[in-house]
């Protein structure tokens, strides 16, 4: 048997360049946005997709553990090396064509998610999901994580978007999942199956991506309301109308007072500090226009104040403050525990009330926003790390949120995934049956376990973790 | 070890009056729609769904085939109990209620498509996937097929609407997959590796969809060409000028043939016999206005001729030409090897040329029809069963078809699955490697193999079988 080293020496003798050891790149590979670091033995940066067959037949031959990293935009852990081996940068692996007739994208899983909807865009057609990090993040990560973002409750979420993918097994072995046709009922779904499955069920190299039409018109409102159960009522009642907002972003109190605060800005001159909804709605020029009747008389009928972008550098500016708010939190803590929970409509009310408890007996700022049209919800539990009393507070709030929103039928991630962060707490979604299919397919698919290793079943509390002091370019300030 | 018989007598001693071992019922759950007839030992009919859960756990034990059915509408041979051993019947568990609020249907899997519909435009609400057998079929063998339909270009395919499943294990372990929420990020995806399982991986109960608000406006637009290929061609045209039609189907001149001589009508005075594409507009009305400029300017431009249905009584007419036409088939041949492949969109023309050289190969008829948003065409080779040089040409018609169908880049099946009839045909598809991880999955989930044995992999020639002569409430005439 041989060692790792001689392995990985194996494996450079192979691909050359492709594999880099030097500490610098290793060091570079060994965190993502949660900035917890583990050393991997060599960074691969493939080339091409095949050069991916040859590292992960070499590394389940000799189960070495395989990490696949994107830009490393996830907050969950999911890209760190915990147990070493090796780690595929796929960045590289880019490319981005359009099929304008058919309204499809098909890209390389290394594709950063804003250019892919920028090079859709100059041919009319639109990709959807947006997560706040799209300008980094890649198509891949996004894949790995089924994320989503603002459009997701009109429009859904990466999981939606995904026509067919390619990639390898564990074995190395080249597999394609679904062709690039709106219609596939051919077999067992594991294209699905891989979407979300965090890069530990096989490697995505390559996806075909549904596009629609791009639309002409957008048209955005702002809206106040008295508290935050008033809030989420009135949201409801909007979607009771069956009116579908493009985007419907809801900002509590406290999250409102610390994008003011860090923008040193009033988000809605005269509703200062008041929770607020920013709408908007996207479709053709005329079907903007009805729906914008609907959607005036409802906030007459709902809000305290409300108020339309008379312009796209206005609309910007609204939604510049709404893409802020997430980094201004760190004004009120060092440390944030941050919760993409979903919660189901039926229980928008008992969810305003639950959450102002919390606060009120965590005593730790929680400021909250999010995406209505959908449920998730982003709950950011502020606290101090040097200060025992805070982490503890936030440890007991956290667990109680997750049980909380779990019991109100909901669940513990929208679009982050589990990675390591949300570990702690998978079986309060699961039941123990579910949790073995999920096992038993892991095993079937990857029986070695060399793909990212140590994620989803293992219960690791990351935030208890030392972390790196690196700024990331998408970190606040 | 005990006997089948035995085994039998101790599951009706649990659930009892569920329990049905008479010859007739056994005899009525021994085919679907392929007609091709297996008896079983039993017929359950769960009065709720923990019955379920017994019947799996004591067949898990005692590894007694379990096969799972609706209606039985599919006519690959999927609900077909090959070995013996029970079946469920899941008609009873048919409960439907609307989420008006969230737009989400919950319902049983023993609900009917149409009903499902129903009762969800009463509240405004709108179900798109529509198979033609929507007044018959399942919800349950719709997510087992992941079927389709004329809606599935714009909106999607049953899986495009499944939020959540929930479900047993062959063990009889009750598991949910998801939550009534639109995002859902936690843990592996099992319920989109339900979706199209043909009941082999988990026996669905029930499920959480999501609806679209109802569109208010429809319009319709008959329009003929000079020949397929033209019809092909303009309909990539539509498509890349961004339109998106809600429902866009096409009619080949043997189709329009067959269909015009079983209803002894014209469908387009003036155009007799030549292919046709029905088109369908749905949105706001201003939407709909808009939109109907751009497809009059196409149809100008791309078709011979062009029509509007000027009520919903005349649309009804045209849609009721195009739903019959498949039945109408039966007058060219007493057998039919009706294939649901697709094809992408790029190679539509060359499609064209293809079926045409097929057509004249073969001897044979092989009217076409289909759904042109999605490339999912519906390839109807027609023979004499009792002529083996038609039956011959028959089989090699099909061959060649799904040989040349993955060679262009699309699938074998897009809305139907593999069933029995398709077997022969999963291997065009799908790599070694491919079909090796599905039924690695497979033993993953089902060790045992209980659930819906003899489907998917084993290879068989579904169309050699005897067919029973029964009539089903879906057959022609």
């Amino acid at each position: 048997m041989k060692t790792p080293v001689q392995v990985t020496a194996s494996l450079k003798r192979r691909l050359g360049a492709a594999v880099d050891v030097s500490e610098k790149g290793r060091w570079a590979a060994s965190f993502d946005s949660s900035k917890i670091s583990f050393l991997p033995d060599a960074v691969i940066t493939p080339r091409q997709e095949a050069d991916i067959g040859v590292v992960l037949e070499m590394a389940n031959r000799h189960r070495v553990p395989v990490t696949v990293r994107g830009r490393g935009t996830t907050l969950m852990g999911s890209a760190a090396p915990v147990r070493g081996g090796w780690v595929i940068d796929m960045l590289r692996l880019n490319k981005i064509s359009i099929d304008a007739d058919a309204g499809m994208a098909h890209v390389g899983a290394g594709a950063t998610t804003a250019n892919i909807q920028a090079t859709a865009e100059k041919l009319g057609w639109f990709y959807p999901p947006d997560p706040s990090s799209k300008n980094y993040c890649t198509i891949g990560g996004n894949i790995a994580c089924n994320a989503g973002g603002m459009h997701g409750g009109k429009y859904g979420v990466t999981r939606d978007f995904i026509i067919a993918l390619r990639g390898y097994l564990p074995t190395g072995e080249f597999v394609e999942w679904g062709t690039a046709t709106k219609k596939f009922s051919a077999g067992f779904n594991l294209r699905d199956l891989w979407i979300g499955s965090e890069g530990m069920l096989g490697v995505v190299t390559g996806a075909v991506l549904k596009l629609v039409p791009l639309p002409p018109a957008r048209w955005t409102l702002l809206t106040s309301f008295k508290d935050e159960g008033a809030a989420l009522k009135a949201a409801r009642a909007l979607f009771r109308a069956r009116v579908q907002p493009a985007i419907c972003e809801f900002l509590d109190r406290e999250s409102v007072v610390c994008a003011e605060r860090a923008m040193k800005t009033t988000i809605f001159p005269g509703q200062a500090g008041r929770p607020v909804i920013l709408l908007e709605l996207a479709g053709g020029v005329s079907e903007v226009d009805d729906l914008k009747l609907e959607v005036l008389a409802w906030a007459q009928a709902n809000a305290l104040g409300f108020k339309e972008a008379r312009s796209r550098d206005e609309a910007e500016a609204l939604w510049t403050v709404r893409r802020k708010c997430s980094g201004a939190m760190f004004e009120l803590g060092d440390a944030k525990l941050n919760e993409d929970i979903v919660v189901p409509m039926r229980n928008y009310e008992k969810f305003a009330r639950y959450l102002a408890g919390l606060k009120r007996k965590s005593g730790l700022p929680i400021p909250t926003f999010g995406h209505l049209a959908d449920g998730n919800l982003h709950v950011n539990i502020m606290y101090h790390r040097a200060d025992p009393k805070e982490t503890k507070a936030a440890e007991a709030a956290v667990q109680n949120l997750m049980e909380t929103v779990v019991s109100f039928g909901g669940a513990i991630s929208g679009e982050h995934g589990i990675g390591l962060a949300k570990t702690p707490f998978l079986r309060i979604q699961h039941s123990p049956a579910q949790v073995k299919a999920m096992q038993a397919v892991k095993k079937a698919l990857d029986p070695r376990g060399i793909l990212n290793p140590g994620k989803m079943f293992k219960e690791v509390r990351i935030w208890k973790y030392p972390k790196l002091q690196v700024h990331l370019p998408w970190d606040h300030k």
